[in-house]
Formats: structure tokens, sequence, C-alpha cells
């Protein structure tokens, strides 16, 4: 890591005259506060932060010179230059809470222990111990595929959760409480797994079965949610009060947390930010939706789109990885037809990101969310590329003002944050 | 008022499974705790609530009954059974707090005394003065128009004031605080009304104006996010904790407030509900964005599609009403218009309707707030014919379960709804 180069350090005449301001003197010893706290801090976080934080230091520097520099009158330009050290200011303090784990997750520190998270697919279950300070003590995969009775998956689950445990050296009563996250359509209030048609489960107690066999407190909910949880608390958006969670993979679903509560929704059915209408003259979804994101940009749509082009007879390296009939077209394709500048999966890839980018610029138009993190398949397989292509979408269709900030963040923990936000789910149980 | 034709009478024998059952018995205790606070309460709270009270209960009562039927395993209809009954309950103690002002306003009372509130729009301001238990004390017009100087308006705002507060009978050293919302840009953290095309005001410092010549803290806010605390406070709002305002006039603003908090959003841009784009394909609007709510749907837009009908040499009676090249079409005239069945008239509406119907549909499906809050001139020229239109288009493009509920009300306070919520941002003050 290279050694700061910024210091805030003022000419004696210019800290008189920021004393003698109220405004600028409070913002000084704020970020001041902030820079003695970020220094002593143990190097934790990550060097992407370590990085934004130099940058910052840099810039409030700056915005600090120019704005002393400017006679304080109420003018529309100091007014800029307040806010603009306001708000460098701001990020200053978001790099810091990232250091920070509890003030970020509840406003209190969780209760010690340890806390179990569960990511539940159609094909693995991805299980977690979390200590209370947000530390991950050991992760691992569980095959589910092919176990269809359910009292069968929640065995096998309690069975491996109690080895979890003690694979980190800790003992079973440590453990304070479980969260699950489950694909398909939950009853929250009840713990029931109402449909997950890659499980095929219906009406299934999973809450409760769960309970039963390991006598601990469990929380169950929608696998969507659980992942924006752990991107929040641990991933891309720690330090954010407001986020919007897009995981872009066959389908696309989303998570939604309003200051720093994950909201659910009057009918449980916040945050399908997929199944939005972004074309309503678009394709027919399963959702029963005309255009929505999903129906435009899912992978399974993408597939649509390129065996389209295929049959219509137009050239791309697709058929050679995958055949001139294909059923499936896996995230590894695109990214390969990306790689070599395909030209039909580029189409189909931009306008899929075009869908995306509308998507997430009526929402920052309602929500003006703080950040949105984006992962799932696509993303992971496409990286960058088609976040910026996303992001540069969503600028044509937001409504602006000068400076103001779209923050798109590609999700950071990848398959872990279904699971990291189930422990995260069970820190927060009986808020 | 008619007298109460229901009762929570239970059958011994039902009482004690009743009593079994946790769940069933934990709702009935709230049921019934519900109900004998709203019986000993005054009999405040408006006509409509009394009778969805009275709706209710027998709802709550059958469905009490038909779940008592039920033996209680596990089952899919016992859980529709026990949700159902929860439901009612839950807006059975909507209902109840519709009368409790302190717990919606503020989870606890505001200190005593009186708060101001002002909605300052280019003609008129409507100036409210409200008690802190909700209680409007008094309110009047004052015409603005032809005043452009910033020094006069605040000037005349602040000695209107102080005359409002003498005809309560009250004393101005009662006053707390005063809410402003002004139509325009608004710099929220420095109070400054960046720029009002209405008034004509740019960079005016308007809190600290009416502060100086008041002598009491006061907070400026945009008209529609003021407009949207004083319906969710005192008018339709009442009771629910996440609802969206739309405010649907020449243009459409709105204003979110998610459990119980307005929201701002990262850039203060937050509730931009009338620029989220329904038809990429659609007309251009004066934000820049193609194809947003306000270009299909606002006044100017209907207005704009009415004359090109005209121009088609479409028979319209609006040409009776405006004239052949009308510039401006009155919200008056396109009810007069619908009451007369005019063709061209209800066809521009019903895909104005459509839009703002697709909007929120989106919002629904990224919310799911407990209710939609529907106002704004055009909503009061053509009631809840148009309220009904806009419903069942957004019913078409909604992600749907089992019973979700889009709850779609009429905004109830009108033209005072900016002053009264000015009162309650008073209230609200360094929250």
């Amino acid at each position: 890591m290279s050694t700061p180069t910024s210091r805030i350090a003022l000419r004696p005449e210019d800290e008189a005259r920021v004393k003698e301001s109220g405004k600028l003197s409070k913002q000084l010893n704020r970020l001041q506060e902030t820079l003695s706290r970020i220094r002593s801090a143990p190097p934790a976080g990550h060097a992407r932060n370590r990085k934004e934080l130099e940058a910052a230091l840099t810039k409030a520097q700056t915005a600090m010179e120019t704005s002393l520099s400017i006679p304080d009158t109420d003018t529309q330009t100091s007014r800029t230059q307040r806010k603009e050290l306001k708000r460098l200011c701001q990020s200053l303090e978001v790099l810091d809470q990232q250091n920070r784990f509890s003030d970020v997750i509840n406003k209190r520190l969780p209760k010690k222990g340890i806390y179990i998270g569960i990511d539940l697919g159609g094909t693995n279950a991805q299980v977690a111990a979390v200590s209370s300070r947000g530390e991950t003590l050991a992760s691992k995969k569980v095959a589910v595929a092919g176990i269809e009775d359910p009292e069968e998956v929640t065995s096998l689950l309690a069975s491996e959760v109690q080895l979890l445990v003690s694979e980190t050296g800790g003992k079973w009563k440590q453990v304070v409480g479980l969260g699950i996250g489950a694909a398909g359509t939950i009853d929250l209030e009840e713990g029931v797994v109402i449909f997950a048609p890659n499980l095929n489960w219906r009406d299934v107690p999973a809450r409760s079965m769960l309970e039963t066999k390991l006598k601990i407190p469990v929380t169950l909910d929608n696998d969507v949610n659980v992942g924006t949880l752990g991107e929040w608390a641990l991933g891309a958006g720690r330090g954010y009060q407001t986020i919007v969670g897009i995981f872009w993979g066959t389908g696309i679903g989303g998570g939604l947390i309003v200051n720093g509560e994950l909201i659910r929704g009057a009918n449980g059915m916040a945050a399908e930010v997929g199944h939005m209408v972004v074309d309503p003259r678009g394709p027919k979804c399963g959702c029963g939706n005309i255009g929505c994101m999903e129906s435009i940009a899912g992978r399974r749509s993408i597939a649509r789109d390129i065996r389209s082009a295929i049959r219509a007879g137009e050239a791309t390296i697709i058929t050679e990885l995958v055949g001139k009939n294909p059923k499936v077209i896996r995230s590894g394709d695109l990214r390969e037809a990306v790689k070599q500048r395909d030209k039909v999966a580029l189409r189909v890839l931009k306008n899929a990101a075009a869908a995306v980018g509308l998507g997430m610029a009526n929402i920052a138009n309602l929500v003006d969310p703080d950040a949105f993190i984006i992962g799932g398949g696509v993303v992971e397989a496409l990286g960058e590329w088609i976040v910026e292509e996303s992001t540069e979408a969503a600028k044509k269709d937001i409504i602006s003002v000068d400076q103001r900030q779209l923050t798109v963040l590609p999700a950071m923990i990848g398959d872990n944050a279904g699971a990291l936000g189930g422990a995260i789910l069970a820190m927060r149980m009986g808020e």
C-alpha cells in the first residue's frame, strides 16, 4: 500500500478563517475525527476501499482549500463548495464505517456467539458460520441435488451445520441462531416454503423443521433478500444505508434495504425488480407481465434472442460453443463470445444491459439509493463490462441534477452472499 | 352513525379451542384490545373509517368462525384463514391508529404548542396553524401572484402567519416551529430555494429569511414531499407505514414514506415518480427522459394529445369548451368532457391512466407499499373514475400472488395537504 500523500494541514490564516465560519469549522472537525479514527483502526477492510480513501482525502483537501479561497457569502458557488466538502466528508465516513461491523449491521453489537447462514438452492446449499463481529469462521458447499424429501434435506443440513460448528473449533452451545434463504415463494411470517420449483417443494414448514432438529431459533426468507443482506453487511454494500441489490442470472431478482432495514412490502412482494416493466411492447414473461426486465435481460431471454438470431441465419461463435440448436447457453459461453467480440452476443447483451439500465434508472428516480449492487451469474461471467454497459444505459434515463451520483457496484462475495446474509438475518432476528 | 351490528361473542367450546391454539389466541386478544380501545375512543376520525370499521368487524368475526371450524393442522387452508384473520386484525389496528395522532406522526407526542405550515405556490400560499394533536386551528389562502421579490413574499408570509396565530386565540410564544414546502428545486440541507419557476426565484435562502423575521425554527422542503406528509399524517394515508403519494396535475410529482420516514434519497432526488420511464418509445419530456409518466399523462401532455386529435379533424366537445386551437385545457374542461362521454377525451385520458397505472405497478413491484395516495388537479377534477382507471391498469402490470392487495386511495385534504404537511414537517424537525 502506498504512503498517504495528502494531509489536512492548513495555513494558520486559513485555520482562523475556518474557525470563524461555523459550518466549515464543524465539517473540518468531523473530517479530522474521521481521519484519526481511520488512522488508528486496524488494517481491515478492502484494498479497494483503502485506495478510495486516499483519493477522497486528496479531493477533500482540494475542496477545502478552494472553499477557503471563496468569501463565505451565500452564493451558489460557495454553497456548491461546502456541499462538495460535506459529500467528501460523508464518503470518508462511509469508508470508515466499512471497518466497523457492529454499527453497520445492527446499530448495536449482536449478541456474542456463532451465527449460521444457509443459502438453499436446488443443486447445492452453501453453509457458513459467522462470528458476531462478522468474520466468516467456516463455510462449505453441501450437495442437495436429487434429494427431494424435505425431511431428508433438512436433516442433512442440520448435521452439516453441526459439523461446520465443530470444524470452527467452537461448541454448539455458542450458536445463537440460524438464518436460511431459499429460492422460491416464502411465507415469511409462518416460516414456510410455499413453492420452490428447483427443490420441488410445496408447503414445507422449513423453519419449524430446522428448529425442531437443532433447538435454536431459525429465520427463513427469500434467497435474494438474504443475498442482498449479505452484500450489504459484508460485501460491496458495506457502509451504505440505502441499497438496491440486483441478482442477474437465469431470472432477475432483487433486494431493497432502506435506512438499514430490509423492505419486504405490504404483501411480502417488495424488490421484485426483475418484474418491473421496462418496455410495454416487449416480450411476455413467465410472471405474466409484458416487457419486464427479466423478459428481456434474464439469461433465459438472452438465450432465446441468440437462438432466434441463429435461426435467422446470423453467424455467431455461440454455435461453435454449444451447437446450432442450443437448449442452454451458460454464462461462460456468453463470456467467451464477448471476449471474441461476437456481434450477435454483443448486440443481444447490450439490449439486455439497456433493459437493466432502464430498470435501474426507474429505481433511482423512485428511491435514489446510495448504491446499486449488481451480482448473479451473468455479472460474474461478464464482469465490469456488463456493469458499465448497464450503468451507461441507466444514466440516459435518470432524471438528473448537477453532480448527481449514480453508484453501481459489482457484488463482491458471490456464492457466499446468501449464506453470509443468512447469518446476518439471524443476528437481526427479533428486531 | 349506525349502531355496530357485529360483536365478538364466541361459544364457550370455541373459546376453549381458541385458547388451545397459541397463534389464534394471541390474535383474538389483539382484536379484543383493539376493539375496546376503539369503543372507548372519542368519536374522532372520518365517517368513511367508521364505516370501514363496521365492515371489518363483521368480516373478522366470519373469518374467526371459519377458522375455528377447521382443524388446526398446518394445511394451506388453515394458514390462509389465519392470515386473513391477521390481516383483518391489522386493518382494525390501522383504523384504530387513525384516531391516535401521536403514534402515527412521531412514535411520540410532539412538543405541545402550535405548529405552522405553509404551502408556497406561484399564485397563492396556503397557510395553516395546527395543534400538537393534529387539529387544524386555522387556515387561509394568501395571494402572492405578481410579487416576485423574495423579501416581500417572505415578509407578507411572516405577517400573515402572525395574524393567523392571533386568529386562533393563541399567543405567539406558543408557536413551536414552521414548515414550508415550495414548488421547485430545493436545497434541503441549506434551506434554499434553488429554482422555483412559478415564483421566478433563484437561490433564495427562504429558511433563514423566515427564521430571521419570525424567530422560530423553520424547515423547508419540496412541496410534493410536504404534501405527501400531510396526506399521510392527516389525510388518506393515516395509519399506514409505507405510502407513495402521486400528485397528478400539470406535471406529476410524488412523495415516498417508508416505515414512517420521508425518503429524500442519496441525491435528494427520491420520489420523482413522474419521471419514471413507462414507455421507452414514448414522447420526450421536459426533463430529458423519453416516455416518462409525466410525458404521457401530465395535464400538459393530455392537452397536447387532445390538440393533435383536433388537428387531425376528430370531433370533440373540447373545441366547444375552449375553442379550436386551445392553448390551455383546464382540469374542469376535462371533467366536462368525461361527463359528456367525449370520445377523444376518454381515449386520451385512458391512455394517461394506463401510463400512471404502469408506473404504479412498477413502484408496487419495487416497494410494495401499504397504499398509494393519488391527488392533484387531474384527480380532483375527474375523481374516482380516473383513480379506478389507473388502478385497473396497475393491476395488469403488477406481479401478483393470491390475495395480493393493491390499495389506491384518492387524496383527501386537497389544497390543504401542503400546509398541513408543513406543520407536520415542523413537528418532526430535528428527528
